[in-house]
């Protein structure tokens, strides 16, 4: 068994992105982070999540975007906008997935882990430059340069398996691996039990993924 | 004047790093981090030099890296060694520059900012991995592809200015550019008002700075 640390929001797509990663035999080391965002209940979710989809450990660490500014996701001066602005949307963080992934290297160079999973899209939010490809494969290379343990001749692997997914398709394959996304919270305005505003950009998404896999939507709208 | 956000540590190679962002013309804004560090008065230091060398403002990050271990630096149940170890040293932070960096390039990009200042130094620290110009150069690739400001087509640089530098050349910069190395805190073992051990590597290859360079050393010594 090899270790693999995961990245593990508690939406929709991290939750599939796990069970992915332990059904592809690695033993599984979830990580979340408490960044100031306004949806703070996808953190309780993403507890329940890790445990139920056999994760080994699952590590909450507290680092305040806030504080830097820049987005409706951790400035609450700022409204989340309702679905269908155009562009890079306002609820896109400075350098989140950067920040994120830095912290999962330095975590898998401690458990000697040989990837980092990590639940990004280039389909649904090709919005996010740090959810692209080129991104990733950028990262992946700094990431080999950056620690002792690759350095000494160990690689690191950051592994996109829903990348080229439609969000219908990451649901089939959710469902297919037992990942239970009533568990799973993934709007923006989420309120403190998890239950959804069903009008903004994520909310949007999701809902079209479940209608298009032609499941049940479990989610649970607070209006 | 373009904005740089100057990655500060509080030891004397980003305080230097700091006075040549200014020189060159720069409005700074210096960022600090606490991190779990046993030598957390070099925070102290931070702030004053921030102030003393004309920072427009300091932001300080919380962020705990000793939850992730694998440090003597962060994990007070792992020594601190004397200098003279061969190979990584165990006061190497597993992907510290990474996530320091990262945390820049977030606000650089709230900022506008179109450089990043780091005082690494790939002479006197060899041992670590993110220290070296291939790791900066690979680190400037990704962060050019992360952000939504760098792909909308404005560029971000990494700034190195001591990465060839010896630690002699770095003191006779930075006494040349007004930095009082007095307020400075190096020490691994620094204790809460900043005085030094003497021993440790970071201060052998201060005092050795101060020697080639022919200036007084002003550390403060705790015994």
């Amino acid at each position: 068994m090899t270790r693999s640390v995961v990245l593990l929001s508690g939406g929709m797509d991290s939750a599939t992105v796990l069970a992915i990663a332990h059904a592809e035999g690695h033993d599984c080391y979830a990580l979340s982070f408490n960044y100031g965002q306004r949806h703070y209940s996808e953190l309780d979710a993403a507890s329940i999540i890790a445990k139920q989809l056999g994760a080994i450990e699952h590590k909450l660490i507290n680092i305040d975007l806030g504080q830097l500014g820049g987005s409706a996701l951790t400035d609450t001066s700022i409204d989340v906008p309702d679905a269908g602005s155009s562009g890079i949307p306002i609820t896109y963080v400075p350098a989140r997935n950067t920040v994120f992934l830095s912290l999962g290297l330095a975590w898998a160079e401690v458990l000697d882990a040989d990837s980092i999973y990590v639940g990004v899209n280039s389909v649904d939010y090709s919005g996010y430059p740090d959810c692209r490809p080129e991104y990733i494969a950028a990262f992946q290379a700094m990431a080999n340069l950056a620690t002792k343990r690759t350095v000494e001749g160990q690689q690191l692997e950051v592994r996109t398996p829903l990348i080229d997914m439609s969000k219908a398709e990451i649901v089939t394959e959710g469902v297919r691996l037992g990942v239970d996304f009533s568990l799973t919270v993934s709007c923006y305005r989420a309120d403190g039990n998890g239950a959804a505003c069903g009008h903004c950009d994520a909310c949007e998404l999701r809902r079209e993924g479940f209608r298009a896999a032609g499941v049940d939507d479990p989610t649970l709208y607070h209006d």
